[in-house]
């Protein structure tokens, strides 16, 4: 089922967001959250976005980019802009931003 | 607060497990993931683990690794092979594993 890892067909970059939230039920938190994955995936280069937050409040999002230009023009983006800056004001205890490039990927559906 | 993105000081490696539960309580995938954690953390290069999962069984696991080597040993773990069988037998409907080497880091913590 497994082979060795594929090296993905066009390079590509991720972007790991890890979040701890300064409470679960912060006022706005949700509907901006939501609002910059619809902003994001309008932007030139983006490729896809996955995301999970648990019961403990730990939060990882990880973007999917076609270079290190569309990331950096996506920080740039004004309205994403704002959106950090509320984030540090208020709705993130801590968090860690990390940009990488993919190495290698593997994919495995179940009865396929 | 945030300047330019840092370059990591040394070079490392992140491994993006994505994946979807076939059911919530499959009996021992708790046991497992933690011990999997354990055993992961134990192994030579390691250097942390970040995991979430949400309400809609989405889950994602990022790993950290000094190296593509290390990376490589501890797939090829006997205890984590057993335990990636069982995850394509019974836990999961679909994941994606993709390794990622780090280009930058941006850290925030409220208060510093």
């Amino acid at each position: 089922m497994e082979g060795p890892a594929d090296a993905p067909k066009s390079p590509y970059y991720a972007v790991i967001f890890t979040s701890l939230r300064t409470a679960a039920d912060s006022p706005g938190y949700e509907k901006m959250a939501h609002r910059m994955v619809e902003l994001a995936s309008m932007q030139p280069g983006f490729l896809g976005v996955e995301n999970a937050r648990g019961d403990d409040g730990v939060g990882i999002t990880v973007s999917y980019w076609a270079s290190l230009e569309a990331i950096g023009s996506w920080r740039e983006h004004f309205e994403h802009r704002m959106a950090q800056e509320l984030g540090r004001e208020k709705w993130y205890q801590c968090y860690r931003l990390r940009i990488c490039r993919l190495e290698a990927e593997i994919a495995f559906e179940r009865g396929k």
